[in-house]
């Protein structure tokens, strides 16, 4: 029940988060939908194809679906004043980067994968609809050029197998996980600290 | 019969759109194919994967393989005088979504699965292969940004559900849902209807 | 043992090369490491998916991970210096690809797919990697533009065929298909042909 709430919480944030991207580029109410959709759902999505598990995850439960229409809505309909929801929306997501990095993990478990391979999907989980959100938007993915987002979620990962063995109970290691992902891209937001980037000029090997 | 010469000339527009966009875009021959390829198939691969239907569709029918690729020849040949064919293009591309859209439904509720899912199947088969077109051209998808496309497919999936209970021959329910894609999508292009643009400023959310 | 070798140069090769475009668009450290990953497993990944292949090969094989990340830390480390390895990089780039597309095709036979399908899914294996690459960085794929490098891939492909019936070591052909995909790569970089552009203008058709 705790963790619905919070899954939906970060739905929420995610379907926004897209339908104000699109809403930048000047789409239309079909484009608007499908980038908040795809931001919302296609990390899981990706994971779930790759693993094998199909029909994917979205479309054997409608909660998602409806929870994903409704915020694109309420995205549109308040667009000039959602600014005011700005902490809020940024807590929701970094909440469910958190949640997402774990469920991701589990379903890696689950599926008998290696626990490099299990972190692997607890970040694609987490970050990858934001990828194919700024694909689709025709932008170079935001998380590959700054932000400690991804980073995030791969130390939680870490931290999950780190303790995996301490704890009989996963309510437990979820919630310290998820402490874990908020703190540090709390922290990285609060004194702007970010990845350097690396720089090569092209001469054309390859 | 009748259903598959429409599904071969509906390939027939998909692929020689993807041509005619490729070659926009200079192209090489083998970057032409690919394009045609994936406008054609792409958004029925899309589904077929996200559902678990694998070796998907077009690996197990050799005729649309062959038809695409005699059709992005036949672009490349005709690429000064294609212009004559416009009309049969458009009306041929017109008709093929609205049988990929059933084919997308059909294909969903096979699949056991909930009728807004099976909507969005639909749509996505008729629509998501000129979206990969796009994406792979380096473009923002053209269906997100402008034209009654993807809603007359959503459209016509309504109406499929709402008269799925009155008529126990599909063949009939089949053609009145192609009736109404087609007319929706004929109407928008005749008086230039499109969606309105939506538009946020970025302000940095999230 | 002899293939496997070749196998992860080949890996080598195109994680570097991910790895150097993505320093070339001034990425973090994060993102340099994906667009090394996605070059090196992303053909393979999709012809996986769509033949239904899951969990996708690179999830089972944890040698091609390691691997991975350490071209891509060695790319980093070195970026200054890379260009003095250029021709051996070209070289286990061109070998890489003759053995993906035979992987490729091994693979399709084994799901008993048509010989088409199993030469479109060895060039798949081999240049789709490149493909994501070019995406996620936000550019128009480079193998659809110029260079004779699926081309290469195809030509093998039907080679192989050709030659199935008169080869009961696989071996051997392998070998033969592998050095008719690496002569045709290098006498095509020797001597700088490429396939010609087409082009046709923008009418609005579709």
């Amino acid at each position: 029940m705790f963790f619905q709430v919070i899954d939906i919480l970060g739905t929420i944030a995610f379907a926004i988060s897209g339908a104000l991207v699109a809403m930048n580029k000047r789409m239309d109410p079909f484009g608007v939908l499908i980038i908040a959709f795809v931001t919302a759902v296609g990390g899981g999505t990706l994971r779930d194809v790759m693993i094998g598990i199909e029909p994917v995850s979205w479309m054997r439960n409608m909660t998602f679906v409806y929870v994903i229409i409704s915020s694109a809505f309420f995205a549109v309909l308040f667009r000039k004043r959602i600014n005011y929801l700005r902490k809020s929306l940024f807590l929701f997501d970094t909440i469910g980067i958190s949640l997402y990095t774990v469920v991701g993990i589990e379903t890696g478990l689950v599926a008998g994968l290696h626990p490099l391979i299990c972190i692997a999907m607890g970040t694609m989980t987490a970050c990858f609809g934001g990828v194919l959100r700024d694909i689709l938007c025709n932008e170079i993915p935001v998380i590959f050029r700054k932000e400690i987002y991804a980073t995030a979620c791969i130390l939680g990962g870490i931290t999950y197998f780190l303790l995996l063995q301490f704890f009989e109970d996963r309510n437990i290691l979820f919630v310290i996980v998820g402490v874990v992902v908020i703190t540090i891209r709390l922290i990285a937001v609060r004194y702007k600290i970010s990845l350097p980037t690396l720089y090569k000029k092209d001469e054309g090997i390859l």
